[in-house]
């Protein structure tokens, strides 16, 4: 591990040096920002439009900003079609001929500059992410409020790709397993679609807090491999779908001891088993419908077994919870640092000045085709 | 309403004058007890069985006693068939052939005579309910302990119909309006089975502490006259399951405010309009699962509107809650006695000393078949 986390802060170093640089080219001249935009609801393909505007040089409480890197997530693909309940505001201030909104919810940024009564505490070339949903984030440069953003106080030892998803998977994850079952040491939960980005992170939050994790994954060929590989981060135990249908087999892996915790990020005969696998006074927590059925509950676990079922949403919660969030992304952020919290596989696509439409346009197309078990993300080139 | 309670009340008083009479009779002999018996699971018809056998003279901290009434409520039919989580004890002690059972788990009984031992606040000629479940209550007369019975300090102006029914029905729609979504005054509940035991119940309770009803019932001919009943009984509204599936209808009624609880006794399709219907934040309660069908939940109500589903399952309550519930008793039998708890309507099955399996049978029956808005009651003959 230590090799690695040399390169990465000598790689820290490097950018700082370049962000010093920057932060005089631009503090006098016009950022030119490229995003992708949309008017109206409907196919990505179909309404996503690449865009360019000018930015000019902060005052007042404005931040300019300047993407490192912005996730691809379902939810962001489901706001542009319309079937989020978060909708974006649609604006003229991007200069395009109608209202317009720019996709993207979750990204890191670098401070470029800032307006003259921005907190003095906020300084080009330090780190930030987006404090809340809705900000747009597929693009190249914004204007940023202090309340937009999350500064990362010490960047050193994480990645732009680390630091741009914490915010969505790992929280989503770290709330989850903190705040519904007071799971202690020793406790046993379950989830499936544990090769997703939030069923990874919740095996690595497992086994920091001393949790034990049964990690359910859809069979496949070179599940094998797949089972080893979610074992050495963390997960207890690694079985198929088919095999958690097994009640004996279940019974056998937990000898006896009762599930207090399913995290369902599936839904439809998965979760269903979920139900039935939850021991007495579990909690379910739906996060997810990646199999697009609703789940039915057997009446007999809710009232026999006392099982309760929730859903989990990261934006709202977020909302609700300003200090904790902050608190919970110094957390992973730290667990990152100490090389104690793996990235997720990632699927990235560059951006740069010339990046054109349809480059842009090909890991949204995955996110909604296929779910490959790893994470599209643009990563924007310093130009 | 006095005359009524006048009448009561005389009949409280003739009872008194023949218990303190039954006092000396019983003291001295044996009690000869009729009671339906099971030795195997399965359909009631097939395995239940009229049993006859001498109770002794009660010793050290033995009560006899002696049943008024006893319910037949659905719990009891599926415990004889084997499908409730719940098993009675089967035991050689009432001198049958092979290891039986008394089904039945809810009654009143009358104090009839008490080992030297017994806590002399319990009297002879008292009423008590059973405690906890399991008791087995189709009987005539059997032998208790003060554990295993609630003393009722006070009976005046309440029917033996009414102390008799008082623990599953009204407890389980106090419980769930009193512990799920902290209901304020003003507060709207929804509830479907409106016509149920638990529903009276609800509708009832809920206008005693000031909250506003809607109350499903299924389409049927002489939907009317139930609808003006329900409201009598203090429903705000009482709509059948076909209106409540009309969005537009709901939000006139309910004036576009949410919804915090809904109570589910059907399940499948009635209850996923629960979910529907319920409000941000909102609970959703099964109680019973009427239709036979699991109902499914739409992860999107669970994720974006932040419902919780649970279950209620008043025998377990009970176990864990003992002061709990004899206040919930206490309340529940002074709103009788002022009049302000109206019975649900019974039918009602005699039993003295020579009524016949057959006849014992019938409302068993009609408990499997049908479900009738009545609730099935053995009334015991004093003799």
């Amino acid at each position: 591990m230590l090799p690695f986390m040399h390169m990465l802060r000598r790689a820290g170093l490097v950018k700082r040096i370049l962000a010093t640089r920057r932060q005089y080219s631009s503090r006098f001249g016009y950022e030119h920002s490229r995003c992708l935009v949309f008017s109206n609801f409907g196919q990505p393909e179909k309404v996503l439009k690449l865009h360019s505007y000018s930015i000019p040089p902060p005052y007042d409480d404005i931040i300019n900003v300047r993407f490192i890197a912005s996730p691809i997530n379902p939810a962001d693909i489901n706001q542009i079609e319309g079937v989020y309940p978060e909708k974006p505001e649609f604006t003229l201030g991007l200069g395009t001929g109608e209202k317009s909104a720019v996709p993207g919810n979750e990204g890191l940024v670098e401070i470029v500059s800032c307006g003259s009564r921005v907190n003095p505490s906020i300084r080009p070339g330090q780190w930030a992410i987006m404090s809340g949903p809705n900000f747009g984030t597929w693009r190249t440069y914004a204007q940023a409020k202090e309340s937009n953003l999350i500064i990362i106080p010490d960047r050193e030892g994480i990645s732009p790709l680390q630091a741009a998803t914490v915010s969505v998977n790992p929280s989503t994850a770290y709330c989850m397993l903190k705040y519904f079952a007071g799971l202690g040491s020793g406790d046993y939960f379950i989830q499936n679609a544990a090769n997703s980005g939030v069923g990874r992170s919740a095996i690595q939050i497992g086994r920091l807090w001393g949790f034990k994790s049964i990690n359910i994954v859809r069979d496949r060929p070179d599940i094998d491999r797949l089972k080893e590989e979610l074992r050495l981060l963390g997960g207890t135990e690694v079985i198929t779908e088919t095999e958690a249908k097994d009640r004996r087999y279940m019974a056998k892996i937990t000898e006896g001891r009762s599930i207090k915790l399913a995290l369902n990020c599936v839904g439809g005969e998965s979760a269903t088993n979920l139900a039935r696998i939850l021991g007495h006074n579990g909690h379910l927590i739906t996060y997810g419908a990646m199999s697009k059925s609703p789940f039915s509950v057997p009446a007999s676990a809710l009232i026999f077994k006392n099982i309760h079922c929730h859903g989990f949403w990261i934006s709202a919660w977020s909302k609700r919870n300003e200090a904790a969030k902050s608190q919970m992304i110094r957390d992973i952020l730290s667990w990152v640092r100490d090389g104690e919290f793996t990235d997720i596989p990632y699927e990235i696509t560059k951006w740069s000045g010339d990046t054109e439409l349809e480059t842009l346009m090909e890991p949204v197309k995955r996110g909604i085709s296929e779910y490959s078990g790893r994470k599209g993300i643009f990563l924007m080139d310093e130009d």
